[in-house]
């Protein structure tokens, strides 16, 4: 029921927290691997040097949340799922490879983007939290 | 603009972290005051004697992280308004009372609730950050 919902929606949004526990978070664009959620980067940050906010708040405090929702103006149709656990970014490697595999096929959008040198956010799922209607789509 | 996004949509994402800076995220509606803004709570908690969550982690660390998004196929057309800023509960008096009023005025599913006994939140914007297409509806 959860996977289903997060495999049929198509934003999720990511808070992190820097080392002294100050939140960010920002929509995001994900797939759902076996225990781990991906999220792909897509933007090259501002200025080269500087990663974007996520990345520096992932470094320096891996505990991440990202929730998937329903908004509707009937109130007994809300539903969300939420994700926690340690995220850490991967540069390179097979499982580099194939998350951003996984979220090519999920948005076509991401196909014609050079994302090789840019990092993915791999979240360990280590808890799921849900609330409200799940059906809704 | 950015005041504009925020009245013309209908639900954020409130993120808060606990005193280790393990952060929570949430759905949540709101109302834009004059350089606060309110998320009124109108659930009470599975267990009386206990908060939610985002009111646990603020009393703990008031530190929040607000953003309201457009997400759309088009991704030339996304766009988001972050607020960051210390947060804090209202349980009464009559900044809590003018809160919950604007809240009503947004939402009409709050009307038939009793939400007297129940807290705001306030968040006290000290930071905007905005990105992408911020006309989009």
């Amino acid at each position: 029921m959860q996977r289903r919902f997060l495999d049929r929606h198509r934003v999720g949004h990511l808070a992190t927290a820097d080392r002294n526990g100050a939140p960010h978070v920002v929509p995001v664009c994900y797939a759902l691997g076996e225990d781990t959620l991906y999220i792909a980067i897509d933007e090259k940050p501002k200025h080269r040097a500087v990663p974007l906010k996520r990345e520096r708040n992932i470094a320096e405090n891996p505990a991440v949340a990202f929730v998937v929702d329903h908004y509707d103006e009937d109130w007994t149709r809300l539903g969300w799922v939420m994700l926690r656990g340690p995220a850490e970014l991967l540069a390179g490697g097979d499982e580099h490879v194939k998350a951003q595999a996984l979220c090519r096929a999920r948005y076509p959008q991401l196909r014609t983007m050079r994302l090789d040198g840019l990092p993915v956010i791999a979240v360990r799922i280590a808890r799921v939290a849900s609330w409200g209607d799940l059906r809704a789509s």
